[in-house]
């Protein structure tokens, strides 16, 4: 693709209205139409309507009702008054299925299914003249999407709910089908309202993935049955573990939402904490200098050499994944430190004896991990080291690599014939910037400095490095050279879409709303909307989906001051 | 001082208790006291004691039964239960006042009075045998500081509230008479609760002055007296008003917890919104581009070369100060531009009419607002460029000089012969770091980045420039050039102490707590203590005091993994 294709592109998605993200087409009049008193949204030829999607129905009233956003204009919504009160009544919403024949799915089944499966699409419209607004979808998820943006259509002024940008058609959906946000609740827990106001904030700007990294060397918050006692001693508290039953209320709420959650159990890295209760399994535990071997304290990794400690990951992995409905599971594979192995004489008996390399038994230690996700019908969820450092690895065709370390590390990744996602931290990285967190450094910084801004993560047309990587890998098909992954629509390209990531070593419930929104939206819209588009129209969308988030309880940050979030462009470096 | 002396500092400051701020002196024992069911805090030999002093205490008895803080160790208070359980049982704290002839001042009396007639010293015992703890002080404004630091003693487990350091013994008084923290509330509008709990946080870590940078270009919120208009024309909403009640309740609040309110109406700049109501009185009101007629968007100053203006101004300042008990008011003076005064027609003929210089006119101006200042008995505070950049202004030798651009020009301000604030964006400013504010401007960053992360803005013993600026003006006195400042004490130094400053283009309620704490506390220490210590000492107290700020609803982020916080050291870089 040719950056004049990409000011095309850019040019296509310029709208006077603040929706994000923004849909592929969208046209808007100028008349003004109002919530009726007696609004309701009704389900057309949609018999037995799957429970969560009349629930979406109800919360959708209800976001209608109480947000009570202002717009964000000089005068707020006194400017509108007098269109308004002339404007028509929209009575009803009419909702429908297309093409859909035999028994409707539930939003939750859709959210959970293989990601080539998914439909998000959605076709809503809203005429001037009061008539019915409706709403039509290929499926329950299109038409969760559709929801979502309806209830952005609208402001509140005067006990008055209503939009002075009707006529409104849109049709629209995803760019990529993977769009991401992995919270790590293992450097620092977060109890399981924040991650479910995580979840009602991700479910805004349509992010249909929750990547969680809920374990790690320092902490083992997962509750896992016949492994109970992991969590029991290996949480920072006993109040700090994800119950099995807070684990299905937390799928079931994201489901409910059109989001899948990827767990992820880390291995054979970042495992220290297993040595609280299964000390046999852990070389180098809590070694020092940590920093010798481990990338962070406390170093530990899983003797991936011996026969026991594989058998052990395998039905750690086995068990963790039931868990969870997703097709998608992560053992993770990042950081995997050497000299911890070189120097653990455990490991190195057990590697003579089996007359392997360390790499060849790090092969070995993954295609173990990942036949157990295979049988269940699984696909595997690896860090790019996996393809791209340790040649002993042998992934499955259908294996997702999450590519972390540098955006240029994409296309490589893109080369190797494996699907991939974009979450690296020179782009994605929601901690970065604020200073070293490790003791007894003063002028320690973070190594993914400097801080990501909302700009930064949504590509602009200077940018040429991000639209290089991610349209070279966007374009790139499964070559000769590589199988296509087994069961993959081979019109799905490798890339599938990226995410944002908050390492929790500075963070915590205290800051998690305001260091993750609304910069993770913004990211949300480069793989919803496509990249593209332009800085100056972004920022008066970003601030009202800011603003509504404000309204529902979630801590976004103000990007600017109140006078220039009033004042489009006047803020401007130019203006 | 010469660096050994540092050193020796540094090494007087070690302890194995929590508190924060270090005390000057304290030592400690290994014993463990816990708090009788029947603990009470009595006063001794103190005749009808002020209404805020017994509300002090009220207020400790609350904080140590309800703050329930786990000690950071890891098995939490279990690792203490054999210790407390033996421990003995105090019964009494026994508070005294010495040296106090005739009637007892209120701690809110004593905390708005002139800086230098304050008395903020304390001596604490708590004995390890249960006999009473006894707290002294010349004051009660000392007194409350001293229960501020009882307060910090005790932690929490299986319902008992212990220390294990008894016998502890503490003389303490602040090593610098000003310790502030700056809030911008005109960028962004902050509740009164905001305010509030701001106020509790800062009396936690012995922060005496709240500089309240209340109005600015973008918002007027602070309703005055006979200027009405202003803050209903120019507050964002007709709610984001403080009334007159609202700053008497915040000025009590905050005396009351030992903390001075600073109040500032910047001019002759960042005045744009007073055209609202007073057209007349704005050169250049929104003129663009806003770059080349001020530093941010709205462009817009006070005409200060007009004698209308100037009155207006002058009673403006009169009846805003007139709002505030403290014997300190700001009228600002940064960024004063220039092109914005060339270009406005009114203000060239006004300085022809008059024969002046724009510097003179500045400076007459400026003389004006400082004389209503100086006949409300109060002292006036600028920023730094009214002394460096602005030869015709003559300021009185009781005026207090905020330095805000750089701690470079500490020393030179001082030399100046007047008492200064370290304010310096190089240390102190805690938006800086979040990448640009300003609209279409996909690459920019903050223009004070990086970050200031709580090392850099507590002076470790490399930090040469820092305690070269500190100590080379905090030892400065009045030389013969300069007069010294009326009704000064000689021996006090001019270096009052410092602040960190919240400007808030990119902060509201939303990112408040987390912004400034711990961040804030650690500049704390610097003022109260002194500079020195150590960093890799100072973190395990850090995070004791982020816990418990956490506790009283502050939500102060976590600085690591709590699996850090547990194991002072091991999460060093060298550990």
């Amino acid at each position: 693709m040719t950056r004049s294709t990409l000011f095309f592109v850019a040019a296509l998605v310029g709208s006077s209205t603040a929706l994000w993200p923004q849909p592929q087409s969208v046209t808007t009049g100028s008349k003004a139409v109002k919530i009726s008193s007696s609004f309701d949204i009704t389900l057309e030829g949609i018999t037995n309507a799957p429970q969560d999607l009349l629930d979406a129905i109800e919360s959708t009233k209800n976001a209608i009702s109480n947000d009570k956003l202002e717009r964000l204009v000089v005068g707020r919504g006194a400017v509108d008054a007098d269109a308004f009160g002339q404007g028509a009544e929209l009575n009803e919403l009419v909702v429908s299925l297309e093409n859909v024949s035999g028994d409707v799915r539930s939003i939750s089944e859709e959210a959970v299914d293989a990601i080539e499966n998914r439909a998000e699409g959605y076709t809503l419209s809203v005429p001037d003249d009061g008539s019915a607004a409706t709403l039509t979808a290929n499926s329950t998820l299109g038409l969760y999407r559709g929801l979502t943006t309806f209830q952005q259509l609208w402001y509140f002024w005067d006990d008055t709910v209503y939009s002075v940008e009707a006529p409104v058609q849109i049709t629209d959906s995803p760019k990529y089908p993977y769009r991401g946000l992995m919270l790590d609740t293992a450097r620092n827990y977060f109890p399981v309202e924040d991650i479910k106001r995580t979840l009602d904030a991700m479910s805004m700007v349509k992010i249909n993935t929750f990547h969680w990294h809920v374990v790690d060397s320092q902490s083992f918050p997962l509750q896992i049955p016949g492994f109970l006692e992991l969590s029991e001693k290996g949480a920072y508290t006993p109040s700090s573990v994800y119950t099995q039953e807070d684990v299905k209320d937390i799928i079931a709420y994201a489901a409910a939402r059109g989001i899948d959650v990827l767990a992820e159990i880390d291995t054979p890295g970042h495992t220290s904490i297993i040595h609280n209760v299964f000390p046999e399994h852990i070389a180098c535990h809590e070694k020092t200098p940590w920093a010798t071997y481990a990338n962070e304290p406390p170093a530990g990794q899983l003797r991936l050499a011996s026969p026991e400690t594989v058998n052990f990951t395998a039905n750690l992995i086995d068990a963790a994944a039931s868990l969870f409905q997703s097709k998608l599971f992560s053992t993770g594979g990042d950081e995997v430190n050497q000299k911890c192995y070189q120097e653990d004489p455990e490991t190195q008996e057990q590697l003579g004896a089996s007359g392997k390399t360390l790499e060849g038994a790090l092969g070995d230690f993954v295609g173990a991990t990942h036949e157990v996700l295979h049988a269940q019908g699984k696909s595997a969820v690896v860090w790019q080291e996996m393809v791209l450092d340790h040649t002993e690895v042998k992934l499955r065709n259908d294996s997702v690599i999450l590519v972390w370390i540098s955006s240029d590390d994409v296309k490589a990744v893109a080369q190797k014939g494996f699907r991939l996602v974009h979450a690296a931290s020179d782009y994605f990285y929601l901690d970065c910037g604020h200073g070293g967190w490790v003791g007894d450094f003063p002028t320690g910084n973070s190594w993914c400095d400097p801080f990501k801004t909302w700009q930064k993560v949504r590509p602009y047309r200077s940018d040429t490095d991000f639209i290089f990587n991610v349209f070279t890998s966007a374009m790139l098909r499964h070559t000769p050279s590589t199988q296509p992954p087994t069961s993959l629509n081979p019109k799905l390209s490798l890339f599938l879409g990226g995410q944002q990531l908050l390492w929790t070593e500075q963070a915590g419930p205290q800051n998690l709303d305001d260091t993750v929104w609304p910069r993770a939206a913004s990211s949300a819209e480069v793989f919803w909307s496509g990249p593209g588009g332009n800085i100056s129209t972004a920022l008066p969308r970003l601030h009202d989906i800011a603003f509504r988030m404000n309204k529902r309880g979630i801590d976004a940050i103000p990007l600017q001051p109140l006078y220039c979030a009033l004042r489009p462009g006047v803020c401007d470096l130019t203006a």
